[in-house]
């Protein structure tokens, strides 16, 4: 209700600021007698963890998972998971300049007017720190779901795309370069990009595509809860996302219904997928491909003017280790996003058999 | 939970079938004491309704609004509002040819599979007919809000746009032509083209760009439920919508930060808004805007295949009347969708204070 | 969210006030493809409507339903269920008098109170007129589970009280008195005491027990949402209720654990059932029962005090058609609910297989 | 939804087994600013506490609460509240013994068959180790209305009864004896009972009554969400409850109207008050009272006839250290609840404003 909460049947529950003690989260929802595989929510983590390339932020944080709750000798029991992720980076002293700050493109402002207080460390509850969280969830709901394929990947950086439908590409390149383009060529431009960029002080945008596949037929609720809807609404709570479009997205909008409908197969397949894997909210089986566009990180280590609590411009010097470009850690939280609403569906559609 | 709703505080469920007795709702959480300006209502409604003009379907339903509850000698008495809207021209027999036929790109197919059975009469509950409940709820919202200024227009059809930035355009222009796009003389184009269109038997996508004024400081609420999370679960909830950008958009993944972050100016307002006037998800204070594509209808009056419940691929001749374009009549459901989404975190900011 | 909703998945939404044109509901959840029983529906509607005993009140209600959406060609589609009852017997002027009066424990105050403004005409929202839509919803569930047996009885209407243990009771003469006591020569009493009562002007309070057979094992859903804590909630939610109790209830707080604690038989059943058919918040499959109380209806035919909005004692005469005993009409209204708590659990278990 | 929240805009939501690492929860809609008093919190805490009189169950528990985030130098920041209980006194072997047994009257049948894996140390989730995490989110909603006084007492142990009406004790005696009955003689007796109950290795009930003074008017949301089936609801929840009462409750079923209606005075208050300060659903601005009944625990240390999963009748041989009686640690649990119905519906009924 007060935002904390993604899913109805399986539900991921966060708390936590970046420098807090710890950031958490309760899923709920999760079928009971799932072996879990805590190698692959780990692996899931350090994809998404600060420090584990040159071209991400520096900061490091092991960011390991404990699970209190819900699982028995290896096996979810269908009791609520909790789970903690302790801050063990915290520094809060790097903070004390902003504290009567408001950064520009930050949510310093929104928050410090909506709760008339705010956590001003590190962004607090704003930082993108608590998408760890989405991550171990979406590592588990992945688990729930073990034909379901979900691959993500870097298709732009500034200016650099990746032309290449999903179709051309090999999904187990992706994590074969730090930027997470599956297309070498391509990554290697991307990284160099990056690395220009974080030379200047400055920061880079970028979009990720992602691709889900042998997703059963017959997920999603019409009217509101449409299957893409619902991927939408994921994707945009993720920090610094600015768009989504699925199937043929913006394109579409330029097309001719004769050129837009995609004509079955006997088998209920269908020729062309311009919608997407989705229709009338609910998958038909084809592969779901949509892409989502993050805007530059908003901390730069330039001077910038920023406005004071009193009501001043001051002149800000920005300091810190983050990101250069948010993509690439992006990919995992994609996923993960896109899995919890894949099982929040799949779990309800259970109610129709 | 299935679908059917869409707010928390401020809530519409709805119900009804295309070629149902009726189409109906129920809104919940309207403040008491709200004195109704029913000829608004209808207002929102005739901009939704088929038959409005030439390039939009001949179908003829007034889709008027019979209120059941919640309203005693013309003001709201915070008890839920029923209400009701006829089908008036249901003309069932025109779908028995599609009885048991999946169109291409249509929800025929994924309903049937999901429910095992569905009203094919002119897509049941999958038709947009639904969304003239959208716009009566959507048209008390804005009521509950009468400082917020809502503006929806057509910003493209197929590959003509209106490139103008939104601070350019007279709103008060949108209703004065029948495509709803400010720009007259783009206008023109655009009906020029719906019309040739029409004429081939064919559709064309388009999209529709709306701007939020005056709203608050300090709607929305992270994490998930982000202020621009909602607007997107909102906009691709509504028929033929395929993609969502607020702000920069999918410009702002091609931007670096320096060139993206919004400089503040003393009094808390900023001197450019790629942000699109939402900053961690809660509302700013300065303007928000977001884009919304359509695509093109899928019923084309022209032969297409279509499969059968058999698994047999037929020819199917496109029939009945239908919008070449949905965008000119999609503009007020924009809008009323917009209004849920303001109403329901207008309402929700009320527990901080 | 503002209290219109009963249930999660299977889920039933109300509005109306006794004397607007019409009340109704929409009810989600239900799966699809169930042939429904049109004529079960209304007979549990004749249970409820006014005007079907001597004993009852003599206003004329048909409280005939009208489907709107949600079923095709007899079945169920998966989509909401629109439903209408309308207020034929709505006699206004009837209520001019209370207008600015708050009436002795009824919800007049409190509803002024809360909104600032009320319908006065006849208890508006807070009228047990609503009750007529819990029983549309809950002729529906019971149909969703077959199986399933759901019998609710008076157990006592003043100090008369039905001693008898329910294994002792044949539920099928429960219908063939008015009074809807399965026991002939209680029933005689009871019907008795109602006229006895109805001619001093007066009202009397009542017990309903009901009691649930063949119910699945592990429906409910720990913590919070405990079987017996929904079915509390459900009961308490209807007019009239002070209290709720199940198994061994508050005779059960007076005994010993070596007293209390149910044996088990070899197949998982139990040789005693102070349990009430639920451990732990969820069903172990042995007879679910609990008991309602209701207290006298408030409006009584004799000259009371009362409140005027400026704060002056009045004197009011009582009048109009009203219930001297409310428990006889309120049986189908207990099955009702506890149907829906039932559907609810039924479908959300699902979710575990 | 699976039962691990309570409340909608102050919401606790929970997770943990009696015997994993770790309890704890998440608390959402607290408001920001306010400034947590951490003492009174581990105070209610005390009062739930293991070990605290000798009769109690011996074990110990320190119970004390670790917060993680939501809260900045001492004051609420409108985030989440996340927590930890550490579970310090495990002892895991001690359950062993009942790892393939179904103990009478617990849960261990009910989840097993539910879940088809259960946590069968000490209860698991079924355990009221979990009511812990609910005293922590109580004492929080508590401190967010000074002004509303929650009292809870023990009110009757077996067939021992304080008779005398709330408003004839002297609450701040109720936590002056053990049994947390603000009568010292009756309270002697109580104790006198526990013992020579405990003595016998068995167990006994009891009841609790609790009365909430100062509440504003107009908290409740009718028609589903009424303020008395949400305690009742909340109350039902609790481990071990068998009935709820309010008002006049079981007694109101046997009254006529003419003396159950509450006559009013001129400033709205009523001269009695057997409605139990709730009309329709709605607070009136009395004093609101209930009554709950809780049943003998189940574990007694007496030789009991058990069922192992293999379908055979087992003796077994009660131990461990359990509570005679569970009403005086459950008065602060009542407390608790009843805080957090009244919270969510104060924070619900700002949207009135």
């Amino acid at each position: 209700m007060a935002g904390n909460s993604f899913g109805t049947l399986f539900k991921l529950t966060t708390f936590g600021e970046s420098h807090g003690k710890a950031i958490g989260g309760i899923i709920e929802g999760c079928s009971a007698g799932l072996e879990l595989d805590f190698d692959a929510i780990q692996k899931e983590m350090n994809r998404r963890k600060p420090g584990q390339s040159d071209i991400v932020t520096q900061r490091k944080e092991p960011d390991s998972v404990e699970f209190l709750s819900g699982v028995f000798e290896g096996k979810t029991t269908g009791t609520p998971i909790g789970f903690l992720i302790n801050n063990t980076n915290q520094k809060s002293k790097d903070y004390s300049h902003i504290k009567d700050v408001y950064r520009p493109s930050h949510a310093d402002y929104t928050y410090q007017k909506k709760y008339g207080i705010r956590d001003y460390r590190g962004g607090g509850r704003s930082s993108a720190r608590e998408t760890a969280c989405r991550v171990v969830a979406g590592a588990i709901a992945k688990q729930l779901m073990p034909n379901v394929q979900i691959n993500a990947y870097t298709s732009s950086v500034g200016d650099l795309f990746l032309e290449k439908p999903y179709q051309d590409l090999d999904f187990s390149k992706i994590d074969t370069n730090p930027v997470r383009c599956p297309d070498e060529s391509i990554a290697e431009q991307m990284i160099a990009k990056i690395k220009a960029i974080r030379k200047e002080g400055d920061t880079i945008g970028g979009t990720i595509t992602c691709v889900l596949q042998n997703v059963p037929v017959g997920l999603g609720e019409p009217v509101f809860d449409k299957l893409h809807a619902e991927l939408g609404k994921a994707m945009l709570s993720i920090n610094a996302v600015k768009g989504f479009e699925y199937g043929s997205g913006f394109c579409g909008a330029r097309m001719k219904g004769s050129e837009h409908n995609d004509l079955f197969n006997n088998d209920g397949s269908t020729k062309t997928n311009l919608s997407g894997g989705i229709q009338g909210g609910i998958s038909n089986g084809m592969d779901i491909y949509f892409r989502v566009a993050f805007k530059p990180v908003a901390t730069i280590i330039q001077n910038q003017e920023a406005l004071d609590s009193s009501g001043t411009i001051v002149e800000m010097q920005g300091k810190g280790r983050h990101d250069p470009c948010v993509v690439p850690r992006a990919v995992p939280i994609v996923e993960a996003m896109a899995a919890l609403v894949l099982a929040d569906f799949y779990l309800m559609n259970k109610m129709y058999t």
